[in-house]
Formats: C-alpha cells, structure tokens, sequence
C-alpha cells in the first residue's frame, strides 16, 4: 500500500532507511536494556514486558519492539551536524534516554486511553495492572531524564533539560487530545496543534539531542528541532492514515481502531470541518455508538469523500517540503545530512 | 497528642521547626508557583488545583497547602554545609523543584490508591478525572528535573541526576506498597524496605541536594542523604501512627483511614509479625472486609495490645538516633547544623 504515491521518492530512500533503522537498533538496544535491567525489580519487569523482551511470566522473548525511529533520529542528527564529541557511547546512551522517555509515554497513553494491544500483544496495563504499568512509566520517564543528566557529555545536561522540557509538551498534547474526544467539535488548526505537542515535539527533540552531542551551537539545534516536528507532524498524518485503512496483520490492531475509538484524528477533523455531506455524515455517525462493522466501514469511506484522506497525505508531503526547508537551516548542504531525508521520507511511507 | 512522649526534646525546638516550615514556605512558593504556571493550560490547572492555589473552576483559592518539609530541609542542609554556593534564588529553586516532584508522587499515589481525599478537599482524580491527574503528575515531574538540569548552579545536573534516581526509587517503594495490600504475609524487613524507598528517599534526596548546591563533596552529601532517610523512616513511622490513631479534624482524613484500606503500614505489619493473640486477631480483621466503624476500632486496639503502637514510637526514636550520627558525618557540630535538627525531631512529634 503506496500512502504516499503522489510523492516522488528515490527507490533507494527506503532501503536506506531500513539500514539505518536496523543499525539504530542494533546500537541502541543493548543500552536501552541495561537502563530497563537496572530498574528495581517490580518496575522492570513491567518495562521488560513492554519492549518485548519478556513474557508475562517473565521468561526471555524476543517480540518484534518498535521502530526505533527516534534513536534513529539521535544518531543520524549527531552525524549530519559533524559527528558526535567525546565518546561514541554517550550519544548512543543519549538515543536510548530518548527512546526510553517514547515508550513511557506509550505505557501511560496506552492506560489512558484504554488500548488493549500494543505491538501485536496485550499491553502492559492489562498484564500487569494499572498501578504497576503507570509506575514503570513514571520510573522510565525518570530514568530516561537522569541517563542525560548523569552522562559526562558537556551538552547532555541541555538535553537532558530539553527532554524534560519536550516531555512537559508530550503530555499537554496527550491531554489536548483526550479533551478533543469529550468535545463535539475541534478545527483543524486546533487539531494540528495538538499533533504537534503529542508527536513533532518528541521527533524535534531527538534531532535536537543529536545536534546537541555533536556541538552544535543553540541555532542549529534549534533549526534540527523544527526539522523533527515537521517530519513528525507529517509522520502523525500518515499514522492517522493507518489507523483508520492501516492493515490488522500489519499494524497488530484491528482495522478502523481511531474509528471504533472515535478518535478526531487529522484526516477526521479534516473530513469533519469540510463543510460536505461526507463530513456531516461522518459527524452523526460519530454521533452514536459505532459499534458494528459496518458502521466503521461506512466512516472510512465518508472520511473519504469529505476529503480527509487526500488531505493528509497532501498535507504529509507539505510538511515534508518545510522539514527539508529547516534542515538546509542546519545543515546547508542538505545532501550531506544522508540518512536524515532518508528517515524523514521513510517515515511518510510506511504502512505500519 | 504527644506521639513522642518517651523522646526528650528541648522546648525550642517546635518552635524553631515551625518558623523554618514557615519561611521554607514562604521563600519557595512564589518559586513553585512560577513554575506551575508555566506549564501548558490543561496540565497547569491541575496543579493549581492540587497545590491549593485554585478552586475547581479555576478562581483563586488559598487553601492550606503542605507542610514544606522536604523544601525546608533542601534549605537548612545548604546552610548546615557552609550556604549555598552561587545565586540565593538557585538553591530556592532546587528546593521548589523537590517540592514539586513530591507534589508529582501525591498526584499519582491517590490515583493508585483510588484516595478521594487530600489535606481537607477532593483528590485531583476525582475533580479532573483520571487521564488529567495523570497527565499532571507526568508534567511535574519532567518540570521538577528540568528546573534543575536548566539550572546554572555547577552542581545543578547531579541534583537532577539524584532526583531522578530518587523518583525511580519512590516508584519502587510505591510499587511494593501495592503489592503487599495485595500479599497476605509481609515481613518487617520488607515493610522497613518500603518505607525507605517510599518517604525516606526523598527526605534523604532533599538533604543532599541541599548539600550539592552548598558544594559539598561526595562524601558530605551521601551523610546527609543518610541523614535524611533516617529521618524520614522516623516521619513515615510517625505518618503510619496518624493513618490509625490521627485526628481526622487535623489530618482531613477519615479515622483509621489506613485500617479501613487495609494497608500494611509499619505498625499493623509489627502487629501482624508479632506472635501475638492480639496479632492473630488483626490478621482475621484483615481478612475479612472491615466495612464498620466497629471492626476499624477493634482492628485499632489489635495494634496495640500487639505492641504495633510502642514498637512504631520507639523504632522513630532509634531512626532518628542513627539521623543524627549520620548529620555528624557531614556537619561534625551537630550544634551547628541548626535547623535540620529541630525539623527532624519535628516531623516525629506532630499529629498530622
């Protein structure tokens, strides 16, 4: 499935980023899991759950984890701005804490929002219990912040005050989002707003880190950081795109879950303000409870006609010209940022 | 009610306790506050709420806050080493920023521990409901480590680091709390464990941050975080003996509040592990629902005719002994370490 078909890609961008993908997560896994192995017991094995790399009772697994695009993020940004300083594990500890603070915000939005799979299996609340999922979250988000302040790094306590400060920003839009649900109507600008803070501020944030471990000075950080939310607003388009046709065997959720959820995602928000008999369809069937499949079928198809979904995947690729435009800021030679596009386009293209 | 009757303490030093929780207070709450209303809408009105500084819809409100026990010792332990080192606001600030990751725990535990009541008024959770509560707490505590990561004091990033630390701890001592509501036999030795983790940690952390920014070296600042902990195991002792035998006027809490909960505090687990008539007495209350005000007397008494009682008195004053050898280690005249005294031998002598 080509989401994005209208947007031109080199054939070799996507190759390219499955290997700096994959490489990211070869480098950053064994880190991440010495930081998730010296919580105290209780709190990792929740964590340990979570990452895949343990069953519910505890024995070894090697569940498929996340797609480590953060981390990824960290070391490609390091690299574009001239290579990391100091040594090479610090800026991979500094991709781990970033990864790590992701995935405490995924167990407590995971609670919050009542999801029962994660990742192709039931998620830690459900496993575990509320308390102690919420618990490993709050003692991930902690560990994740003292990795940064704790690193000899001459940069990684502004990391670290940046992460805290992406983190603060991560939870209004958690909170934005949650309120948009209870509300009847939300515009669109309000909408992308929120799928600012909720995901462009933690991909601004891991290129920022990166940019800060290799020395660079507050602009280019700053301009790696606008980077990363524009690529990560465009990153939310496409997830909102999946979460309503995204494949069930590919996405390990079931099919139309933001539907069944009654999510006022982007390509719905957009369908909803389009002034269109679509969009007032998909309004009263928002309306009531949705539950058959039908129902979810019928909002799909009116997101459809209203527009939505021709918008986001437009709008991904708008957004996708500014990040380019805020990376030349950083980095002039915008070829010589290699895997950064790469992992942008990627991420614009993916179909889980 | 003099919980501490057995335990001689000079007349001053209440008072003496009381004037540095007044002006710990006052010299940390426009700092607190500041930093509260920086965070976004949603997440801010929480906080205010909780911090007493807002009524429910959002219109001031001055409502007894805190005792600032953990700002106050941040202060007392910079001036016990020598003063704080650099600007008279870093050091404040480092102090609100432990306030407030204390703050983040409250917020969290009474969700956890399903409380409807805090310091005379509805918990948070069940004004702004359970997504807000959480949320808020998240922010706080990102807020709270960044507030010193961000901070110019050189010693600013290993207080962050240290609080983290800590936070990762309280989720710990947290953690094992619910899972001996849970358990029906719980050691002494585990019980002590938790409670260390739980509240002596941050007590311990607060005192050593204090010593951090007063730029005292490794070993000065793990004697006062020693010193703290003590301290604070004696606070929980004396907390645990408030939770039965508090007055609900002063405590805003109902009567035996812990009791109808169930929970394993220290002196119930001393109850429960005593080999007594009276003990086996309790662990059948225990076992049953304990609904009336009746079963929450008779459980009460169980306690004491047990020994719960006496052992809890006595084992406060043996911690705060070792609080002092441990003060010694850092400040050699213990006289001169003022006010940190007089705020230990306080927190064991008040009533809520």
């Amino acid at each position: 499935m080509a989401l994005m078909a209208a947007h031109t890609i080199a054939a070799g961008e996507g190759q390219e980023a499955a290997v700096l993908l994959d490489r990211a997560r070869e480098s950053v896994d064994p880190e991440l899991r010495r930081a998730v192995e010296s919580l105290p017991a209780l709190t990792r094995r929740v964590a340990m759950y979570h990452f895949g790399w343990e069953h519910e009772d505890g024995s070894p697994a090697a569940v498929g984890a996340g797609k480590a695009i953060r981390p990824a993020l960290v070391l490609a940004s390091a690299r574009a701005l001239g290579g990391p300083q100091g040594s090479p594990e610090s800026v991979v500890r500094a991709a781990a804490a970033v990864e790590l603070a992701h995935n405490f915000t995924l167990l407590h939005d995971d609670v919050i929002d009542n999801d029962a799979r994660r990742r192709g299996r039931p998620t830690a609340w459900t496993v575990f219990g509320i308390p102690d999922a919420l618990l490993a979250g709050d003692a991930m988000m902690a560990l994740a912040l003292r990795m940064l302040a704790d690193d000899p790094h001459p940069a990684s306590a502004r990391a670290s005050a940046r992460l805290a400060a992406c983190i603060v920003e991560l939870c209004a839009g958690q909170q934005a989002d949650c309120a948009f649900e209870r509300r009847t109507s939300v515009t669109l600008e309000e909408c992308l707003a929120m799928a600012t803070a909720k995901t462009g501020a933690l991909l601004g944030c891991a290129c920022a880190v990166g940019a800060l471990y290799a020395g660079a000075g507050p602009e280019e950080v700053d301009a790696m950081d606008a980077f990363g939310r524009e690529a990560g607003l465009a990153f939310q388009l496409i997830d909102d795109l999946i979460g309503i046709w995204g494949d069930p065997g590919h996405t390990g959720k079931p099919a139309g879950a933001d539907l069944v959820a009654r999510k006022k995602s982007l390509p719905v928000v957009a369908a909803l303000t389009s002034g269109t008999g679509a969009g007032e369809e998909l309004a009263a069937l928002y309306a009531g409870p949705m539950t058959g499949d039908d129902d979810v079928r019928r909002a799909a198809r009116a997101v459809e006609r209203a527009g939505g979904r021709d918008w986001a995947q437009a709008h991904a690729g708008d957004r996708m010209g500014r990040a380019v435009q805020e990376l030349s800021r950083a980095v002039p030679d915008v070829a010589a940022a290699g895997g950064l596009l790469a992992l942008a386009e990627f991420v614009t293209r993916r179909t889980k």
